[in-house]
Formats: C-alpha cells, sequence, structure tokens
C-alpha cells in the first residue's frame, strides 16, 4: 500500500527586527525545520530579500523533507500595507520596502506559489489552525509588542471588513484627545498599553528625575526597552516600571472591554512579546476587562494565551500558503 | 387571473415612552395603518400589556387590510433583557416587566405568531429591509437617543456574537476611568454622548451658575431635556447648550472611529431623536471620525441618516414577523 503523501507549507515571518523561516507539517502544526536571521532592514530592500531567500533555503536544508513529502507553497507574513492579490509590500513601518515585488522573487528562486500576507493575519492564522483558536468560531487575537495589533475570526476566516482593514484595534479610542498615536490620532489603546507606550512613560519619568533599574538601559544606545528588560525590572521590583506596567494593564482592560462590548467573542487571545515577558499584563488586564464589559457578554467570553509565541506569524505563514481562505 | 396575495406584518415598538403599532407590507415597507399611546410605565405590567393591546387593535382597524392580503405575524420590539426563544420579558430599564411573558399574551389576543426582540435590534432590521441599510453587506446602526446603542449587520443578518449581546457599542470606552456610566463602569460612550449625559453635563453648569434657555427647563418637573429642547436652545444660539453639543459630537466621533478600525465597515447609520433633533451632531461626529480613524478605512466608510425615524422599531419589528433571520 502506498504511503500517504504529507503535505507542507513553508512558512516566513519577516519583521523589523528578525526573520523566521520553517517548514511546516500543514496537519499537525509542527515545524520540521526552521532558521532565523537578523533582518538588518538599514541595509536596504535588496539586501533583505537576499536575506530571506538564504533563511528560506536554510529551513529548506534544515527540514530534511521525507521522500512522502511536498511543499505545497510560501506564505510570508510582512508587516505594512500589501496588494495580497500581486504579492507586493507597498509601504512598511519597519522596513524599507516600497512597491517591492517580494513574492514573485520568492517564486523565481523556488519556484513554489507565494502567498502574502499582514503578519498579524499570519499569526491570527496560526493561532486559529494550530494554537489557542483551533475549533473555536468567533475569536479577536490581541497582539501586544512595538505597537498593538489583531485579528478577528469568524468561522474558521479572517473577518477582514469592506476593504481588508478590519482588526485595527490598537486604534481603538481609550482616551479621547489623549497622548499621540504614532497613527496620528490621539488617545488609541497603542499609545498607552504598547511597549512603545510604556518605554515613553518611563523614559519621561526617568528624566524627571525617578529612579528606575531601567535608567542604564534608556539612557545607552537606542534607548529602546525590549520585554525582557521590563521582565526583569519587575523581578527586581522596580516601583516605576510596576507602576507603569499595571498602568498599561488598566488601560488594555478597556480596549478589551470595548470589544467584548462591541463584538461579544467567544474568546480573546492574547500573545506578542509583551504579553510573554509579563503575566501581569494578561492577568491584570483580563482581570479588569471582565469587571468593566457588561455583565452577559463579560460572562461568556474566554481569555487564553497565544499557544504558538514566536511561531505564530511563521506557522500561519505556511499555513496560508496551504490553503487558508484565500 | 388570480390576484396575488400580499402579505404584511404587524410591528410593536415598546417603549418607555410609548407604544407605537402598524401594518406593515413587508415587500415595500409602506405602513398601511398605525397607531401609538403613551406607554405610561407607572401603571404597571397588566396596563401596560393592555394597552399594548388596544395600540394594536387600532392598528389592524386603521389598516383595513385589502381582501388579497393577509397578516403573517406581529413582531414586538422592546427594550430590555429577553427570552427570545419563549418570548418573555426578563427585564427591562424604562418598563416594569419581570419574566412577563408578552409574547403568549399578544398571541393569545390576536391568534397570529409573535417575534420578541430587542428594540435595537428591531430598528437595525427596519434599516436592513426598507431603510438607508438596503442592500449594504457591512454596516454599525448607532442610535443615539437617552442612551447609546447599535446594531452590527453582515450579509443581511444581525450578528449577534456569541452570546446574543453584540452591537453595545454604547459601552465601548471614549475615556478609561471617566464618568460613571449607568452600566456601572467608567467612561462609556453613553457616559459622553447620549441624551441623559448631555442634560446631566449641562445641569451641572447651570448648578454652577452659567446662563442657559433650558435653565427653566432643568428646574421644572422632571428635569429631563427632551431632543426639541436641545434643537431649541441652539436655535436660540445657546452657548452652554452648543458647547455640550459640539462636546458630545467629538467624543462620538472617537467611538465611531473605534468601529471603524475595529470593524472597517461599508457603512455606519446613525439614528435616533438625538442624531435626528440636530444636524450639527451627525455632521460633526462624522467629521471628526474621519478624522481619527486610520486612513484606510476611514476613506472607505459612508455615513448615513437612518431613514425610517421613529418608525425603524415599528417598521422592523414587521420585517421580524415576516421572517427575518429567524
Amino acid at each position: 500500500m502506498a504511503k500517504e503523501q504529507k503535505r507542507y507549507g513553508l512558512g516566513i515571518d519577516l519583521g523589523g527586527t528578525k526573520i523566521l523561516a520553517g517548514v511546516v507539517d500543514l496537519e499537525s502544526g509542527k515545524i520540521i525545520g526552521s532558521s532565523r536571521k537578523k533582518t538588518h532592514a538599514e541595509r536596504g530592500a535588496k539586501a533583505i530579500e537576499d536575506r530571506v531567500k538564504e533563511v528560506t533555503q536554510e529551513a529548506l536544508d534544515a527540514a530534511r523533507l521525507p521522500t512522502n513529502g511536498s511543499i505545497v507553497g510560501i506564505g510570508v507574513g510582512a508587516a505594512g500595507q500589501l496588494d495580497h492579490k500581486n504579492g507586493v509590500i507597498l509601504a512598511s513601518p519597519n522596513l524599507p520596502f516600497e512597491n517591492f515585488p517580494l513574492a514573485k522573487q520568492l517564486q523565481g528562486q523556488f519556484n513554489l506559489p507565494v502567498t502574502l500576507a499582514n503578519d498579524v493575519e499570519a499569526a491570527a492564522y496560526g493561532e486559529l489552525y494550530h494554537g489557542a483558536g483551533k475549533g473555536c468560531p468567533l475569536f479577536v487575537c490581541v497582539f501586544v509588542g512595538t505597537g498593538i495589533g489583531g485579528g478577528i475570526v469568524q468561522d474558521g476566516k479572517l473577518f477582514r471588513g469592506v476593504s481588508g482593514t478590519a482588526g485595527e484595534l490598537g486604534h481603538m479610542t481609550v482616551v479621547a484627545g489623549g497622548r499621540l498615536c504614532p497613527c496620528g490620532s490621539r488617545g488609541c489603546l497603542e499609545a498607552y498599553a504598547s511597549r512603545t507606550a510604556m518605554t515613553h512613560a518611563i523614559a519621561g519619568e526617568v528624566k524627571r528625575g525617578r529612579p528606575s533599574v531601567v535608567k542604564a538601559e534608556l539612557e545607552a544606545g537606542t534607548g529602546v526597552l525590549r520585554s525582557g528588560h521590563f521582565a526583569d525590572a519587575i523581578n527586581a521590583k522596580d516601583e516605576l516600571v510596576i507602576q507603569t506596567v499595571h498602568e498599561a494593564s488598566d488601560y488594555l482592560g478597556y480596549g478589551l472591554a470595548s470589544i467584548i462590548n462591541f463584538y461579544n467573542p467567544q474568546k480573546i487571545i492574547l500573545g506578542g512579546g509583551v504579553i510573554e515577558a509579563m503575566d501581569v499584563i494578561f492577568d491584570r488586564a483580563t482581570q479588569r476587562a471582565r469587571e468593566i464589559a457588561l455583565p452577559a457578554p463579560s460572562r461568556t467570553v474566554e481569555f487564553a494565551r497565544a499557544a504558538l509565541g514566536d511561531n505564530a506569524g511563521m506557522v500561519g505563514a505556511a499555513t496560508l500558503a496551504g490553503g487558508g481562505d484565500r
């Protein structure tokens, strides 16, 4: 009897700081080979394209595909505005791409069909097919990192709204007229609960003379606090960092309550570097959300952590290569 | 050749202040006979039931149903928590009902199947079938009156979420930790942009000594300002009322922007007494929302006024009686 053919997807998560690629068993979600490299966005579009190709080849080599297996396609999750249909990155906040036909380039190199998706969409698909959203008919993913992004999943498909932009929950208002957000408006959730927002709040207090264990990191080099810095400062019982994280969690709780009241989802899945690094944010934000939201939808909503961690984008992109809803 | 049979629905809009009933042509949405009475909620559940029956009978009498027509059912839109399946009003903020089997009572009297729905749901159905939402695949209704309610319509059906409560957009946060809302939380849109919220804001300023043409209304009787009082005060160029209405419109703009960013609807339909009485609120809130929301979903969203006005709930309830999605 012939062995059953196994289907694999090659998923690529192209971010501003790192590129992840992996060969994923489309049935189980298992990664059978992967690779990662720094993006080095400062080196320009062509250099990034070359690095994406290198990482992809390394993942393929690492996978040592079984003889009864075949790769059905490549999926790429990338931050930015995309032309999904033609596989073009139109513009990106963290990558030096402008009208860059990434899908075509990869297709030429690997002779496989290429699907391009938004990074957050890809991660939501990862959670849907192989993570915390498996089997759940109605959920919202909330990813908290440098910014705050989200994905809405209805009946096994991403809900994209009328023009493909639904799920921008980082730009729901939590404080009308409040802090300036990178989007140009004021008072968005992202301006209160992202890592960037927390870093700005801490940096301001440190400049005003408040002590904190993260002072050295803030004053050295880029002035960027990574999620690990936050976690370390909390462990060191740093008062300023703890207070800032608590405030951010409370704002996140208000944002989640807005989602619960408007949308009445069965589940909210929280992920991203900030959520993974600090248990207190998940715990406090979800508790606040339950208190703030109306009793009926608050009773029914479940909260879960993203199950795939750093691999959600890569696994989700692979899933998209294997079909998804496109 | 036999004349085609025409189908009618009997719609009832049961509110805290008035009861409306009408016989509606289910194809055209035209009302062929109607009646209205004050609710007199203070007289108790049984008295209200009797009044509903009276208004319903009057609407039937006024309709003088053509011989080729038949009424297929009764639909009731009522504010409150409902047991849809059994047609029971479980509890209501403005009506003295508790576990009241209204559907059964009306069925016994008129010998027609009765469908019970939430007042806002009924109004959204009215706009969907015969109003500003006709033919639109993805829209959100926002009704601004004593409170703020809403309905989400996807592909010709109300989207109810996982447990039937979706669309509670009056309780999306606009000011985290802000004004106390009747729901018990703080900073909800309803606490900033409803007629009740505006009345409280104006009353506070008047108590602090600010002049206003509505001072007399506030101090007489119930202290309630109706939408008409607001409109009159704006016409009289009353500074306090104009300022309050502008502020409320700005908050409403933030709330609409949250909906646009999260949900990316094709259209937002604004209705309710406050919207109908003051053009400035529709104009200012929608302009603000376009400025605040992200550029892509802001460009595609359309804003429309509810087309059925006061009759939306009645017409929508009739439509539900005729089938709807139940």
